[in-house]
């Protein structure tokens, strides 16, 4: 059946897919904090079951000529709905690339390869990981060359482009190549800048996991989090999931350290406050998705990075932290408190890395994912050549595998193309940070007040609310003046690490 | 597209009806326990879709050959699936029955009807729930007309037939007015014999909210709930939701009185072993589904009523009791809390009813809902046929409505013919109990060692694990050697209550 308004009738259908899809993100959410174990097996049929209906929905017979009609009569739509065709159209490519049976074999070799990984990183056996990994290698392989026809890309691009649309690796190269131009000398000033200075005092806990919440509850509340639409609960991995309407954070606690659990938190705070403000009429339709992962991860890295670990800000929380612990003394100053939350260090783990050395981290992994996707390292190979490029970019030499090629789940998960999405993330933070501090009067003043509705405000107009109603660069462009650039992360480094 | 084997195309579209609708199970718990108030909308959407989707899955053009073909060769078909098919014959009549406009108009008829319910309830103003109410009925009306068409029943069987599959109007009058000849006067003895006995000694608390969890936690657990496939967690109602994989029961508590939530647990953790006892091979088909809503209840009720309000039960469990609130003296003693939890006396509040009264709140519902489907009592006169009847069977008249007849979601929520089997249950209940009772030697010894490893055997053999292979008749037959009679249930109370 072909309806007599080929757009609304898209319209209909893709706010279908986005129930489901809704109705998913919960059913995952549910998974990692609150399902008994022994549920995995239904889980997992659930979330199948999901699956197979949204894609079915979307691969139906009659779709592609709906979306052929109404792009003929694109001319009548207005911008938004223009965008949004234009949005479907994409996101039907990228599920129409793939033969139901490569999906199902993508999904089935990363489950099984991430059941393996889990061990093997626990004992730091690569060699127990390199059939599985392989057979996940193969069949992305496969996904990249069928996308990459399908949307006339190169392999990676193909690849690279499911996580952040429009994202092309020439752009990636000339990016990266500026920072390792700039980052190996500036994290060496940075580390003697540290030696002149002198450790921070340590923080000495416990500090009870009830107070932790509360902590970063209020902090959340203080960055704009509405409670109302959203929770704030316990994973193993945190992360930001649930719905625009019903956004579900996560973190850890660790009752020796509550620095990470309240960055955590701050930094997930910044995701779940793009998702809800996303724009409000168009949230269940494809033009009021976040636009991709650089911009998503652009609005955890500007809350986390930029507006939470500057002066101001660490000022302001630090009498909030010494009132919840009840601490005092010269370790618990806001001068003590924010030398430890700009504390750099080359280290073995990426999630565990500052600004300044994480994007070395990055770069390693673009580099060897490509190497691997283009036939040119072979897997059996990575140990050697992740050990070797640790050395090179950040002077470390991991012990083993765990602390080395072995650390995260993102490849033995499938996701080929995501890792350079968080350097990108990090870029556009600080060129937007900056320009809204051009923006805005004072904008670092209110946060030192606990007032973020400024530095929201100027978000929601110029990023959260735009949705995907154009690219990343368009977005950065209008909202900064200019595409993304490496130039305000690197005069936010050298101000904050350089300039005391 | 009509496949080669029509019975096994049915199961694999059953199957992935019944993953969407446990997927809604999560997000119906999720809904009641985790999600913030904001979030309503959004869920009732994703609860809509997920709906809509399986219910276009059952009304397929072409289901009715399917099944037709499969019907044709049943013969081939070994008794499980001879009874799935069955079954899955059932839920389409069901399904097909009514028109798609008349599912959504209903929906949205109980939807208002109960958001004006809730402050109506607290306001005690019944004119002010009349006209929903009133457009309640009128669709409930028209789905049980249409669905006696299709069953080939009378009205209000045909709506008691979507709780309880088989369950007929002719035989719960006649179960009814038994338990009308007996339980007034039953009431009166009990009622004299506790006049005689004394009030029993209060419990007075304060009782920690964390202290209830743990020992409803640790009850739960004695009777046989697996914590690694559910959960324990808190809501306004409580309910058992989930999936047989992934149960999750709820509770409330009052930190003035522990005994309603610890024995709210123990209630819920019954329907709980229920779900999870489901034949593991079936679970996901119709034929593994509880057969009906009398022995879902009968479960709850064999575990709350039967078991652990028993002599038996208390003693382990006051000791417990004592332990975890750190308490003791005359109170505390055993016969005291056993006085406490078979406690009778009418009141204007079902739920909050004894096993003795209940069932004259249910036959006064059951009264009432069949005069008002059948055109016999005007809506705006429920009230005062409701006070009349409550004078006449429990000798007690609601001072308003809230207590009266506002005081039940089901009406409002458009639950028409699901009251009788509550008591239905309750007799169920007490004939299972009083089965196992004779099969099982000393069954109330090992209860009373909080050993509910033989009675769950028992309830896994001749009732979880059987399904939906029989009707619930057939069942009970098999498993006390009567069809649901009364015998056994007015035999508990006379002992329970008259005996000493």
């Amino acid at each position: 059946m072909i309806a007599n308004d080929p757009y609304a009738e898209l319209e209909r259908r893709f706010a279908r897919m986005s129930a489901v899809s809704r109705a998913g993100a919960i059913l995952n959410w549910d998974r990692s904090t609150m399902m008994p174990d022994g549920a995995s097996e239904d889980r997992a049929d659930q979330l199948a079951a999901l699956g197979v209906i949204g894609h079915e929905m979307m691969v139906a017979p009659d779709m592609a000529e709906l979306l052929s009609r109404a792009e003929d009569g694109k001319a009548d739509l207005d911008p938004w709905r223009a965008a949004n065709l234009r949005e479907m159209r994409h996101a039907w490519i990228h599920e129409n690339a793939l033969p139901s049976d490569l999906v199902e074999a993508r999904t089935r070799a990363s489950s099984a390869c991430e059941m393996v990984w889990r061990d093997a990183k626990k004992k730091a056996d690569f060699k127990a990981l390199l059939p599985t990994l392989t057979e996940v290698v193969t069949i992305t392989k496969r996904v990249g060359e069928a996308k990459a026809a399908a949307l006339g890309l190169p392999l990676y691009d193909a690849l690279l482009d499911e996580y952040e649309p429009g994202g092309r690796s020439a752009r990636i190269d000339a990016l990266f190549a500026e920072l390792e131009a700039f980052l190996p000398a500036m994290l060496q000033k940075v580390m003697e800048a540290q030696k002149r200075a002198g450790a921070p005092l340590p923080l000495d806990g416990p500090f009870p996991v009830e107070a932790q919440r509360q902590l970063g509850l209020e902090m959340a509340k203080t960055l704009g989090f509405d409670f109302h639409h959203g929770r704030l609960d316990v994973s193993a991995h945190p992360f930001t999931g649930g719905t625009a309407d019903d956004v579900r954070i996560t973190t850890r606690y660790d009752e020796e350290d509550f620095t990470r659990a309240l960055m955590g938190v701050l930094h997930e705070t910044g995701h779940a406050l793009y998702e809800v403000g996303r724009p409000r009429d168009w949230r269940r339709q494809p033009v009021g998705n976040a636009r991709g992962m650089v911009l998503h991860e652009s609005q955890s890295l500007l809350m986390e990075m930029q507006a939470c670990r500057s002066d101001a800000f660490v000022a302001f929380a630090s009498s909030r932290i010494r009132a919840v612990f009840g601490k005092s003394g010269p370790a618990w100053e806001t001068d003590n408190i924010h030398r430890i939350y700009t504390r750099v260090a080359p280290g073995f783990i990426r999630v565990d890395a500052d600004e300044v050395t994480y994007p070395l981290h990055v770069m390693l992994r673009y580099r060897l994912e490509r190497a691997i996707l283009g036939g040119d390292l072979a897997l059996a190979d990575l140990p050697g050549s992740w050990n070797d490029g640790m050395k090179e970019l950040l002077g470390v030499g991991p012990p083993n595998d765990s602390l080395g090629c072995l650390q995260d789940i993102h490849w033995p998960d499938g996701a080929w193309g995501y890792f350079p999405t968080y350097t990108l993330g990090a870029l556009a933070a600080a060129q937007l940070f900056a320009a809204a501090r051009k923006a805005v009067p004072d904008l670092l003043g209110a946060i030192g007040k606990g007032d973020f509705a400024p530095l929201l405000g100027w978000l929601r107009a110029n990023v959260h609310g735009k949705g995907s109603i154009a690219d990343t660069d368009t977005i950065l462009s209008q909202a900064t003046g200019a595409p993304l650039s490496t130039a305000a992360f690197k005069a936010h480094l050298e101000s904050r690490y350089l300039s005391a």
